[in-house]
């Protein structure tokens, strides 16, 4: 059984591009992620997709250090909306941890964070969808009070 | 029951400050909706939700017109992200369609405009959650070839 780790041996920053090795590193090491990600092979449209990400400043792509090593990344959407008196909702995607390092209270400070920023930047409400198939994850998210109130339906498009 | 909408008669376009009483209108003829809203007594959050929107060019608030009325809104974010080779998906928020034209195959349209809009815009997924109270919804996007492959999580902020 893991321990818990260190939390305060963790901080949080913005990710910079010459953190992409790594960023493309977490998003292959994922059972539903490693199929469906060339890492390595076609560079390039990683590289024009962090800049679209930094260019928009609705966009906080959050990476967590250990001892200088990124093990964790996520990112977090500010979405302004009419909706529940015009409140700005956050929406957190693309949760990676290191798998070294599962089981040891790290997603959950981290999914903190995200949600600490959401609070500082005035949201409202923080969402996420989650594959059905990550099971482990949905009970994770209701432990931090995450409600699955949604269904969440994606369309593939053909490009 | 009711007959197909002459679509030939529906338009799109970008929603714009002057529409605004006729969307929170929109938003509040809604079973969900209708108990979130304060309509018409604080109007000031809404104007400036309708300028957080207005400022980010990845959102864009569309409406569709019939013979020069608004009969139906939604909110399209384009998210950029690094997963999936860097593809930015659509997201799809705030659906509303007039109760007077439901069932004439208007949202069927509509929700297309999204998609195509998604594409022109070289998304290569387009996304959405629906509150699972919404059965019809579900069977709607089902239709389209939504999939409902994910779990839609929510946690309300007390700012």
């Amino acid at each position: 059984m893991k321990v818990q780790a260190d939390l305060s041996k963790l901080s949080i920053r913005r990710a910079v591009k010459a953190d992409l090795p790594r960023l493309l590193e977490l998003i292959a090491d994922d059972d539903l992620g490693k199929n469906r990600e060339g890492v390595g092979s076609d560079e390039a449209c990683y590289v024009e997709a962090f800049d679209r990400i930094s260019a928009d400043s609705n966009q906080f792509l959050m990476v967590a250090e250990m001892d200088g090593r990124i093990i964790a990344m996520q990112q977090v959407t500010f979405i302004p909306g009419l909706s529940r008196k015009g409140a700005t909702r956050a929406m957190i995607e693309s949760v990676r941890v290191d798998g070294y390092l599962r089981g040891q209270g790290i997603g959950h400070w981290f999914i903190q964070q995200a949600v600490q920023l959401a609070r500082e930047r005035g949201c409202k409400l923080v969402q996420l969808t989650s594959d059905k198939k990550r099971i482990q994850a949905h009970r994770f998210y209701g432990s931090m009070g995450f409600v699955a109130s949604h269904e969440g339906f994606k369309l593939q498009l053909e490009n």
